[in-house]
């Protein structure tokens, strides 16, 4: 099946590119609200997969054994963008746990955020790994390790027990039986695959844990109010998530790498899963909030507005197309 | 019609995202050897118009008269990386006419080139519309107003001489008639739509002219010449457009934003011409390399070879994936 259109791109009088994809809204029990294009073939989550790998952080007994803060949690689901508000944060959370910089597997790479880019640029730092937007899940993971009594050496490897708890973890908030397929991420962790039919299922079961066992449902509430309450930490200065968690202030949205996008609604009892099926971040983002408007999650003004009708500008300031939501696409 | 598949990434074992579009080879008569995909639908060619631009700045004499060397032909034609041997050679030749950077009607950006741009944020340097890319066509379109006898400001306007001239050139290389549709282009000035079919005529009419006025015939001859002979000014340190020339050696290849790419093969006598549907660069730089290693223009090897077969790297340099065409696209 062919992906409809989720996002076109004009210019002056003619769409000039456009972004096909799917989207998922699943309520716990796994019964879909929305289902555009084909939202049973299997995905890579990448980053949307966090508020999943942060659970058995909590659930384990390893978040409470080290005394981890809500900005602590918020950062093990984050992808941030390296600012010094999230690299502070990480860098004090691996003292507390006897590690350091040289123990996270992801490598280096430029903080997305530009103006730390060109202060690092301005005064010869160099970029760690510290500032991979992928830290402090790395930091989770490492905590994890800890708590569970196994080496943090060799954390990212998939028969590790911290990634044997992740994919555990994601199957039965899912509701599949693994083992899943996965390919190596961004940051050298393995990425689990899934549809977004299961992975919309995975959020909504966080974010409406009823059904849970107390200990996992303890768990994934404080993964969701850990994130709505740092919206500066999941993301950072200017991002879509942070942008849109702060106007709404109930729900928790997170990105993942090649157009992927999710959210946790807990008022509704929902999750919303998407993926843009050429991974372009413009696309997700003007995606997930315009699915989120839909839903009556959030208001269509102000950034939501802003994502879902988002002007192209060129060099010169001028206005010169629209990136947009087909009309009647979550009618 | 939906676009088929023309770029696939691969993460393990899975396909993560695609790039759908469509790609036209045709001859100087408007003969297709090759049409994948829609290739009637209009695009935006961006700046892979520039080859056609730069065509009435030689063919009305106004390159002769201001003493323009093949360097800066190539530079009119190109996307430069705003290193410093684009800039200080578009410098040079602004000087020469009588113009500066305060003429430009394009704003400035980023300099491509990311050693320039940490070498310009240390020296707290600012970019100017210098170091756009479009820099050189912009002193191109000021060479062919003074050349015209017309006002250098208003340039950029659709009804100034410089654009009409363009225009009509345009229609007449793509055997179209006008008026064709436009958009504003990143740099301020109309970008004239047209269909890929259209627009490989036109790039194969430039590349072979046999059929045109010995004027045009000319220009068009010395565009393809001084573009080939000058892959570094067309594009920039490490760029695909100049890896790809440089290989070759014989051939044009120019990129244009939105996922844009065209060739112009003399010695084949054809012009390619692709876009991307959803506007991805990645995407356009593994098809146009793929294509011309199908059509024979450039060996299975070198830089072809890394662009239609790109290993997909994470943080620490760990071969997670590859950028692909599928197989028997172009048989």
């Amino acid at each position: 099946m062919t992906n409809p259109i989720l996002v076109e791109v004009t210019r002056g009088p003619l769409v000039e590119s456009t972004h096909r994809g799917a989207v998922a809204v699943s309520d716990a029990e796994g019964r879909l609200r929305i289902a555009v294009g084909d939202v049973e073939r299997p995905i890579f989550p990448r980053s949307a997969l966090k508020p999943v790998q942060a659970v058995p952080l909590i659930e384990s007994g390893a978040a409470e054994k080290f005394g981890l803060t809500d900005e602590e949690i918020a950062l093990a689901c984050a992808s941030h963008s390296g600012e010094p508000q999230h690299t502070s944060r990480v860098a004090a959370w691996q003292e507390r746990i006897g590690c350091s910089v040289a123990d996270l597997a992801c490598g280096p790479h430029r903080p997305m955020h530009e103006g730390t880019a060109t202060q690092m640029i301005r005064s010869g730092e160099k970029w760690t790994p510290l500032h991979n937007n992928c830290s402090g899940k790395h930091t989770g993971f490492m905590t994890l390790a800890r708590g569970l009594g196994a080496p943090v050496e060799g954390y990212q490897e998939v028969d590790h027990p911290v990634q044997r708890a992740v994919e555990a973890t994601l199957t039965q908030l899912a509701a599949l039986s693994g083992p899943l397929p996965y390919g190596v991420d961004g940051c050298t962790v393995p990425n689990f695959a899934l549809s977004l039919a299961a992975l919309a299922r995975a959020m909504a079961a966080i974010a409406d844990p009823t059904g849970l066992s107390p200990a996992r449902a303890a768990a994934c509430r404080r993964v969701v109010s850990a994130m709505i309450a740092n919206p500066d930490l999941v993301a950072g200065t200017g991002r879509p998530c942070t942008q849109l968690m702060r106007q709404a202030s109930d729900i928790a949205v997170k990105t993942g790498a090649e157009g992927v996008y999710v959210a946790l609604l807990p008022a509704l009892g929902l999750g919303v899963a998407l993926k843009i099926d050429d991974g372009a971040s413009r696309a997700a983002e003007t995606a997930i909030a315009a699915a989120l408007v839909a839903l009556g999650a959030i208001k269509d003004e102000g950034p939501a507005h802003a994502l879902s009708h988002a002007p192209v500008l060129n060099t010169r300031n001028v206005h010169v197309g629209e990136r947009r939501v087909p009309k009647g696409l979550f009618a």
